[in-house]
């Protein structure tokens, strides 16, 4: 096994671990729950971020930038927030240090003492509405669409590598409306970004819904979100959008005057995505060889190994390579040509299989005779000696062929995963032998929820939207439903 | 004057204030000394960021992320270091918030108290030179080529929006190197990289120099530095690029195995600009009626404004507007079409040019009739009629024209206010009086250097790169003299 990394059947969670480390994305930091996200982790973020920035400026949003600090005092004026994020708060009390007296290196200066203490945001609705409040007084203000790429910190107990993470980078689109109607639509077409990403460049097959009353962000009227089904069967939210109502607005006196000179409340929405797709993507994809990554955000598409004995082969291989390097990158692809000496083909060939780059040429003397290379496609494995005639083309149907076998391979798991279930031994077994979704009647109250959950483990991940209604009973309390809803142990 | 803007002749420091919030570039948040960066604002430090980042990668360097907190004892390691930065940090004392028993909101949670605190990075050499530990071995691990775009604290007392907050967003990068050479090397290339940026892309002048040892970075062996003078005649210091010699490699033990097996300790340098940038090129070009932008860093370089009367004259005209916006677009410009109606041309011209927008464009409909425009520059405020024939191809070559024109300005006015002094009493006129540049023999010692920052509040920039070697007397001290080095009040 490459680099001797834990089987998935083995140790799902091990193999995980593992694999965002030795694959060079991530690795723990010396500060608790803090992560390190290393060069090649972070290539693909920043692919996340400029797919997602373009999407967000197609659809007239704009980027802005608000204080990492919030006042206490800000955090607490909307009740469900503060509720929701006071017992993960990262509070900095002092603004200075000083030389310990007892010459002990140096501590903190109590006469630095804040007269009120600051928050590192866990999320910035209560900072970014404190600053509309002065940005908007008349219906020309409205509608505001901003976002923010930003990191922030929530003080979790248990932390893993991008799926929860002491300090975490996401983006936070916070927008501003004259009607509900508007703002629930922002929230839907945020949504279907985030979905159409998730599935069109993150080969991730997700389901769009709404959360439950009791899985709503804090604060929000209406949480949507998209959730995507892990290779262990565990669901993982990828992405939520929040109609807020006028919730902050009435929490910050957030009025705007109408056409009709009325004063109102403002209407609004929220809406994010973190570092946490980072740990879906690894999830859906990878295999016990290593990384496995789409095309459209694989950090190179395409490798160039050489086959070569001294100079003058080398010479010969590498003016052939690099013409295929810049006809590829005229289509828009990032080749590496790995030409290193330090390193022999087979160490090569298992490094960029680790790290899942898509397409790996290997090219010999006898190729180039030929007319060959030799291809390998790592979602499959397969290997083939292709001619160079073409070869451009070749490639860039291999990659669209890759790109959707991927989102395919991904969308089969998802649907042979996703169980309907009709009474409580069902949902049991899918909860606990067979993993995945259970499809599964609910009679819409809280506390056959948290029962479940507490039998179970397994949550309400979402109602999906445009969701079959048909009557039926409870799985759990035997109660008339009017729809089945998706349960799973999530991440 | 556009929105009353105070006049730089009346109050410079107030212009400035003024024009930042009022251009909706930024504005002071409720958290003392940290500031909103507005969307406008924003959209010129993303284009400052991209210009950046390419560069960066052109030279070999790749992204990363590192945790927003650092350890206390890590901040203690290196000597200088800690003493440069512990009076203004930040400092997080609790991980939790609760319910007060009194009832009166929420308060700190003193069971959740840390163990060690935490200080939010003021700058990062100590917790990425804690991971560099890991991840250097041998030679073959060098260089280590990294950069980070992040969020840095700085607990300033006095802040001014861009040019001192407490919190500010920066690129910093981190390199480590085999050799020291290697690492000087790299030093001088950033700082290349700065200028070049600076003078190309922003307009701004700048003079390449070298810190005194008193100036320089906590922590470095020679800082180097490219400064640029603003229009009240004080100097701002655009970038800086350190060579750090071995300093945290030891505080952190971060060793290397030579080619020829030896441990030896590894080089390291450290480079950054930040939203001060923003300060600078403001301050470098604006005037009474606002900001004025280089084409090539303003968010958009060309509006065009329809004087018409009812829907049909506008349909006409929008025909127009849109072809030629297309035609700009091609050329890689980025052009809107202010067609709102709630607002009467002039009120748009106004507010076009109080935001700097580099080329103004008015079409009425007998403008159509004779084939031509009105084309206003933002930079001269000149106004022509010009023939819609070839049109195109006139506004590039105009906006390459504000482009050098306003560089050119720039560098007249640094010229014209650097001023080589040959005594006490012609340094004096020059930094009480005249402002600018003092350009001054000084003896090389840190008691003149300190003497003369008491008497005059004139610091010491930098010691020019490539600067004339010449014998002279120091002007306040008379002792003898090498060189002469540039002196100035500055922000």
């Amino acid at each position: 096994m490459a680099k001797d990394l834990t089987t998935r059947s083995e140790n799902y969670a091990e193999w995980y671990n593992q694999l965002v480390t030795k694959a060079n994305l991530a690795e723990n930091s010396p500060v608790r729950g803090c992560m390190v996200i290393k060069p090649y982790g972070y290539a693909i973020w920043e692919k996340i971020q400029q797919v997602l920035d373009g999407r967000f400026k197609d659809t007239g949003h704009v980027n802005a930038y608000f204080p990492l600090f919030i006042p206490k005092s800000f955090l607490s004026k909307e009740a469900a927030h503060i509720d929701g994020f006071a017992k993960e708060c990262a509070v900095i009390t002092h603004y200075r240090l000083k030389n310990d007296p007892n010459g002990k290196g140096v501590i903190v200066d109590e006469d630095a003492k804040l007269e009120e203490e600051l928050i590192i945001r866990p999320t910035s609705e209560t900072i970014i509405w404190s600053t509309y409040k002065n940005w908007i007084q008349s219906y020309r203000d409205l509608p505001l669409l901003i976002n923010q790429w930003a990191n922030v910190v929530r003080w979790e107990m248990r932390t893993r590598l991008f799926l929860r993470t002491t300090e975490f980078l996401w983006q936070e689109g916070h927008t501003a409306h004259a009607t509900a109607e508007e703002a629930v639509a922002e929230a839907e077409q945020m949504l279907d970004i985030y979905a159409e990403f998730a599935e069109n460049w993150l080969a991730i097959p997700v389901i769009k819904g709404i959360k439950t009353a009791s899985e709503r962000f804090a604060g929000a009227e209406n949480t949507y979100c998209i959730e995507a089904l892990m290779q262990d069967g565990k669901a993982l939210q990828a992405g939520t959008s929040h109609f807020l109502g006028q919730n902050f607005a009435k929490a910050f006196d957030v009025k705007f005057t109408t056409k009709q000179g009325n004063q109102e409340l403002v209407w609004a929405t929220s809406w994010g995505v973190s570092t946490r797709l980072m740990g879906a993507l690894i999830m859906t994809h990878s295999d016990d060889l290593g990384l496995v990554l789409p095309p459209k955000i694989a950090p190179f598409q395409v490798v160039i190994v050489p086959i070569y004995k001294g100079d003058e082969q080398l010479a010969v291989i590498a003016e052939y390579a690099n013409e295929l390097k810049s006809d590829l990158k005229k289509r828009g692809f990032t080749v590496k040509f790995n030409d290193r000496d330090t390193y022999k083909p087979g160490f090569k060939f298992a490094e960029h299989e680790f790290q899942g780059v898509p397409v790996r040429i290997a090219i010999g003397p006898r190729d180039l005779e030929n007319k060959t290379v030799e291809i390998a496609r790592r979602d499959t494995l397969e290997k083939k000696t292709v001619s160079t005639e073409g070869l451009t083309q070749y490639i860039d149907d291999l990659l669209n062929d890759i790109q959707s076998n991927l989102f395919q391979r991904a969308l089969e798991f998802q649907k042979k995963n996703t169980h309907a279930v009709n009474n409580w031994d069902e949902f049991l077994d899918v909860i606990e032998n067979k993993t995945g979704f259970a499809y599964a009647h609910w009679d819409g109250t809280a506390e056959t929820e948290e029962k479940i959950k507490e039998l179970t483990k397994a949550t309400i991940r979402c109602i999906p939207l445009n969701n079959k209604q048909e009557s039926g009973t409870c799985v759990l309390s035997g109660k008339q439903s009017t729809q089945r809803v998706l349960f799973a142990k999530a991440y």
